[in-house]
């Protein structure tokens, strides 16, 4: 969009904001309710994780599960059982069965975890038929993905909430409170990422999640039966939520404040090939795959209020895990790969970091001091984090409120990927984010982190 | 450049090459010598130290100094009198009094440490009087004062190299042995900095370096003086070097390899103003200054071999110095800021660090090993870095060969100053490197860091 037709739409959506927010498309707010009837699609890894938290809690039963793959279905009937809990009715007839469950009158809501290729038909056909969504990381592949779930939330009524668990990770929102309560001083610069060597998780065996094969694709287990395809065809930052969803929070992102341009370059792709040529590929025909994914792939953001966003995703090459936060104001920073913080005028020692432990323990946040260790305990997955993100969606549409990452946020946050792709093949020319909230950002106020329950 | 023009210009050096290297303008090797006579253009803080460094070579005599500030040569000529070394004669006559100096016919060559302004003017000027050049980092402001710089090294036969400190670290060096014995794999991305709180040094109270006053401009002291204008007027990343230039010497720039686009994104400007305001400015007119520079600048780069560097620039906020190295490809990285390294298949732990300490023992560079307690002692400065990068330039004008930071590669490094600056006019679009060597970068080999001498 043109500069000029920006503000001829930013000009039009302040004017019908004065003339009464009634006159634009909003997502109502559910009934508020007891108790939920949530279905799952998709019981793979990620899915069963989701699958355990739902059968822990008193709030929740699960009538129905989808998915295609019948080793993963029967992990999940195992699953059931062991908890003592009903076996959910199972969809497992084909790709599109999952129509079928959506179907289905007695159920309040979903839960997406399948391969990304699916997330926004999946979550589109769920809102259609009157169901909320709770959705793994990344909405959907292409711009206009984005822009149909966002169309689709606003015409149902039905509210989408993209499950970025890093949003609660305990150091996260302990840092979220300290820039609440200006710690930082105003916010400047902020970077994080997805650094985690998935090469494993990339070829396997067909019979274990990580490694013991060079299988990928319909013969491979688990992840690499689909995500090793998009590091073979497409060259962006794949996975950007885990590093910009708690950033997101911090900057007010779609609460008077938003991504407005974005840049990114793509190193070499080497990592993939090597590790095939290491693992006994050579001469088969998994050695001769041109990855189009760079290893490293940096996107530089900037916002409305002119913070700059570094994004890092590096998941070909051999290295240990981190997001590699650092959250940055006119008064100090925090970064999380050397686990320190300076805050001016405060830290003992001028120009010397200290460690955050102290801080990260003092500025704990209300959820984790209230539920952290009901949230940590065995089978909860991450320190508790996918309990809270799941527990943030589920209150939310208990109580009728909007989600904690609502569809706007949700559709900002992914929509980074088809916007890395399409920054990398322009030369790593400027690409602007579309505004998904048609103004609505300049009036929100967020709701995530600002009680102690969800 | 267009890419069109760019090929055939590219078509056109290739024929050149390969007709005979001869038919290309080189930098003449100058006349082999047992010692050096050095004038010093600027003895404010940093001439100062390389003045002392000067001093306290068998090799070098130095013959005359220039500068305008009449503490900053009084302070010389003590420290002269202090070491027991011949009183220089002293040029401060004004502006351009430094000509006199180049005047001279007993003089080999020049060390430039003045304003960054000066520096290109001063160059050239050297060069045209049969003067080699060792300048202080930032060859010259604009893109065209590198050419100039560049063009007039190749046209006098004079060498010039930026005397860039942080290429002869330890830890780099060490690091740079490992990146030549294959011990990273393939070079993927590099990422480096110049993360350094200067609001103090860029006011003060007219007496001291740092600090107790809000001073700038000819009313301050020492860097005061000018530097705080470029963070007035410009915004870009204004001080590459220091971590460009090991990037430079790792993925063989000029060498086989060269930097080909860049773009830079600024955040928004809130450190200076800030701290004038903490420190007693409001109301005065230092409270008004719009500060173009963004806190924290960020370039990124790509190479003819396809690694990605991300440079960081970040001098206004509060914050630890660091440069924020980090050295990463196919089978292992590096990173400063945690002092820490992963080899894959040779670190105890997979995905986990290891403390780099070992690493940089083993691989200390011979220059270090043999010379390393000599570069670092007293008044040598920073962990011998000083002595070595200063050395590194006599002991090629002494030796008649091409200095380790050449004119063509030190351009190449100083350039992202203007690139960068143009890039963020652009609103961050990607803007092409100039190939200052015209196609030489292909076929040259570096010298740097290959012997334990200089």
């Amino acid at each position: 969009m043109s500069k000029s037709m920006q503000r001829r739409k930013f000009i039009k959506s302040v004017a019908l904001t004065s003339a009464g927010m009634a006159l634009l498309p909003t997502v109502k707010a559910g009934t508020v309710k007891d108790k939920l009837r949530i279905g799952v699609i998709g019981v793979g890894q990620r899915g069963e994780l989701h699958l355990n938290l739902l059968l822990l809690r008193d709030d929740v039963e699960v009538p129905a599960i989808c998915d295609i793959d019948q080793p993963m279905v029967d992990r999940a009937i195992a699953l059931c059982k062991k908890l003592n809990k009903p076996v959910p009715q199972v969809y497992s007839k084909g790709e599109y069965d999952y129509r079928n469950l959506l179907a289905r009158k007695d159920i309040d809501a979903v839960i997406i975890a399948t391969p990304w290729e699916w997330h926004a038909p999946m979550a589109i056909d769920a809102m259609n038929a009157g169901k909320h969504v709770g959705c793994e990381v990344i909405m959907g592949i292409t711009v206009e993905d984005h822009w149909e779930v966002v169309k689709t939330s606003e015409k149902t009524g039905m509210q989408y909430m993209m499950l970025e668990n890093v949003c609660y990770r305990r150091d996260v929102m302990a840092i979220l409170n300290m820039v609440r309560q200006g710690m930082f001083g105003e916010l400047v610069h902020l970077e994080g990422g997805y650094q985690h060597d998935l090469r494993a998780a990339k070829f396997n065996n067909g019979k274990q999640p990580d490694g013991g094969g060079l299988l990928y694709g319909k013969e491979a287990y688990s992840r690499a039966r689909w995500r090793t395809e998009h590091s073979i065809k497409r060259n962006g930052d794949l996975y950007p939520t885990h590093g910009i969803g708690p950033i997101s929070k911090m900057i007010n992102n779609q609460a008077g404040n938003r991504f407005v341009t974005l840049a990114s370059f793509a190193s070499k792709s080497r990592g993939l090939h090597e590790y095939v040529m290491q693992n006994g590929g050579a001469g088969l025909p998994v050695s001769k795959i041109n990855f189009h994914l760079g290893d490293v792939v940096t996107t530089m953001i900037k916002t409305n209020n002119e913070e700059t966003i570094i994004l890092t995703h590096d998941t070909s090459l051999p290295r240990p895990y981190s997001i590699g936060f650092r959250v940055q104001g006119a008064k100090g920073l925090w970064m999380d790969i050397n686990n320190s913080i300076y805050i001016d005028g405060k830290s003992p020692k001028a120009h010397a970091w200290e460690k955050a432990d102290d801080y990260l323990q003092q500025f704990d946040h209300a959820l984790y001091k209230k539920h952290g260790a009901e949230a940590a305990k065995s089978g909860r997955g991450h320190g508790g984090m996918d309990y809270f993100v799941q527990n943030g969606f589920i209150e939310a549409i208990k109580r009728g409120v909007r989600a904690p990452i609502d569809v706007y946020e949700s559709a900002s946050l992914s929509v980074i990927v088809p916007l890395s792709e399409l920054s990398i093949e322009r030369n790593g020319n400027t690409v602007e984010f579309p505004d998904f909230s048609n103004g609505k950002w300049m009036t929100r106020t967020d709701t995530f982190g600002y009680n102690e329950d969800y």
